[in-house]
């Protein structure tokens, strides 16, 4: 069995020397025209759309990847880019996942998925762990983590934590998320003592939600003191990030905001605990659409312009860090 | 444009005389061993098991479909048990959704999908509206509705709102969910004035989130007087149903939670209206794996066995209808 999701992840974040995730959320429309035209006049993709759609995507990512590999220790690929290209682009999701792994990148499949029992298990299965086919057992969306959606509660919870904890896999928690109206839910104002050790005052729902949060992966936490449960804690709400981190110091938080939603390096840095460690920060358009705002070469250096993102990203969050 | 979601699910009712919507969840280790011999040495699957896997699906799925569609007006193939096999399940998802589509039914996509943005809009065309690839168009996973987890507010539920509207296509968003820790979350004491038409005390969660549904659905009301913004309401809280059901009178329910986990008619009964419509009924593996309870005949009954468990789930839900 590999090691502890987590401890592998901050591993991966020393050796690189910053915390930055890039998402991979490949619109078709922004990859560069010459990947496009290659991949949709190739012989055996005429006839289909979908699947030449799905060649362009893995060659754009694969372009990525290879030019930030050896800056950055995560990447995310936001599922909804390719389940828009049907099982083709399911098929290049796949192909991502794998083109990271080998590039020596620890994967965040951001699929919020949710449900209970036997289906989370199922989900579980297909991102975490191991799909059983007849006598066989295969890897299927190989990552390292997944996102997931905890509305459902704990027995939609429990089948991820199952899963990862016996793969050295984990998984992320959406807690507060970035978007304005995420208020709509998150911050209504919750009465009484509705989790261990938390207060008889009412308290808004997302810290409700941290305080599960923290107890659902006490029980699997790793050599680094993080559990391999951890938070998704949006970028655009620093005062609410403060909150949740003092609620769940144990919990390592994926951050998302960061760059094209908004927020800044000073609004992630009540994302981390002292010791530097504690959270993630993605940026996904900013790195991966970079060459769009650099006049100074085409497209053919999209993957410099990417890295040259990251390194700029990195020299911002560290001015915080 | 096709017609108004809801009125097209309506119509379907009527004419099959039963709200019941049959969940096609193929387990693969439960799918009759002659389905899965014959895929599994088919010459163009011999290296390729998840493929196998996915022709098992399809042709299992076929079969029930041909059993039921002359009985029962709608279908929901649960993403999860097609997503464990990889591309190839999504495929299989596919096929399963255009098959039921080519046989007159009404399709539920669940997905359980969330989101944001650009992400939840892509989500929504991957399975409601339409994919741009280039300068074609076309439907990827074509449903008729999906199921939408609203823990992100607004932003993560409006993009499906515009494409199924555009489309005569509907959403059911996670209200009360049937099992047992749903709970953790959505019973939560809320304090304030938090909705429009809300009331001062505190209520719990999942009310909020019914008049969240029943206002986010005002503006995409059908000739029935129903919304195509539906709700997702467990058949295992029977009191709860009858709360939300006075909340939101033209919100359609999808109740999960009939049968294998443990609710009869007399619990789904406050889902419905006094119209007797207002709610559409799933059960999944009561119908799809009922041959295994079936001694009387083979496995290769096993479209005959689903038949007869609709029969018997259709004259049960007419007591109390």
């Amino acid at each position: 069995m590999q090691k502890h999701f987590t401890d592998r992840m901050i591993e991966a974040i020393k050796k690189k020397g910053t915390p930055i995730c890039v998402g991979l959320d490949p619109r078709l429309k922004q990859i560069p025209e010459f990947i496009r035209e290659k991949a949709f006049k190739a012989e055996e993709n005429l006839k289909n759309p979908l699947r030449a759609a799905a060649e362009a995507i893995i060659e754009f990512n694969k372009g990525i990847i290879d030019g930030v590999a050896d800056l950055v220790p995560v990447v995310k690929p936001q599922v909804a880019f390719y389940e828009i290209f049907g099982f083709e682009g399911m098929r290049a999701y796949q192909e991502t996942l794998d083109y990271a792994h080998e590039k020596g990148l620890i994967t965040i499949a951001d699929v919020k998925r949710n449900d209970i029992g036997s289906t989370a298990e199922a989900y579980a299965k297909a991102y975490l762990g191991e799909t059983a086919v007849e006598e066989e057992s295969m890897r299927v969306f190989d990552a390292d983590s997944v996102t997931v959606n905890a509305y459902l509660g704990l027995d939609g919870v429990a089948p991820f934590i199952k899963v990862a904890t016996e793969d050295g896999k984990g998984l992320f928690i959406l807690v507060k998320t970035s978007n304005k109206s995420s208020a709509d839910l998150q911050d209504l104002a919750v009465l009484g003592d509705v989790v261990k050790g938390g207060k008889k005052d009412a308290l808004p729902l997302y810290e409700v939600m941290g305080y599960y949060v923290d107890s659902w992966g006490a029980d699997s936490v790793g050599d680094s003191g993080y559990s391999n449960v951890g938070a998704v804690v949006g970028a655009t709400f620093p005062e609410q990030a403060k909150a949740l981190r003092a609620i769940m110091p144990g919990v390592y938080f994926l951050v998302p905001g960061y760059g094209a939603q908004g927020g800044g390096a000073a609004d992630v840095k009540p994302c981390f605990n002292d010791d530097g460690l504690g959270a993630i920060v993605n940026s996904s358009r900013g790195i991966t659409f970079a060459y769009e705002k650099d006049e100074s070469r085409g497209p053919e250096a999209y993957a410099d312009a990417a890295r040259e993102a990251v390194i700029a990203m990195k020299e911002d969050l560290a001015k915080v860090l």
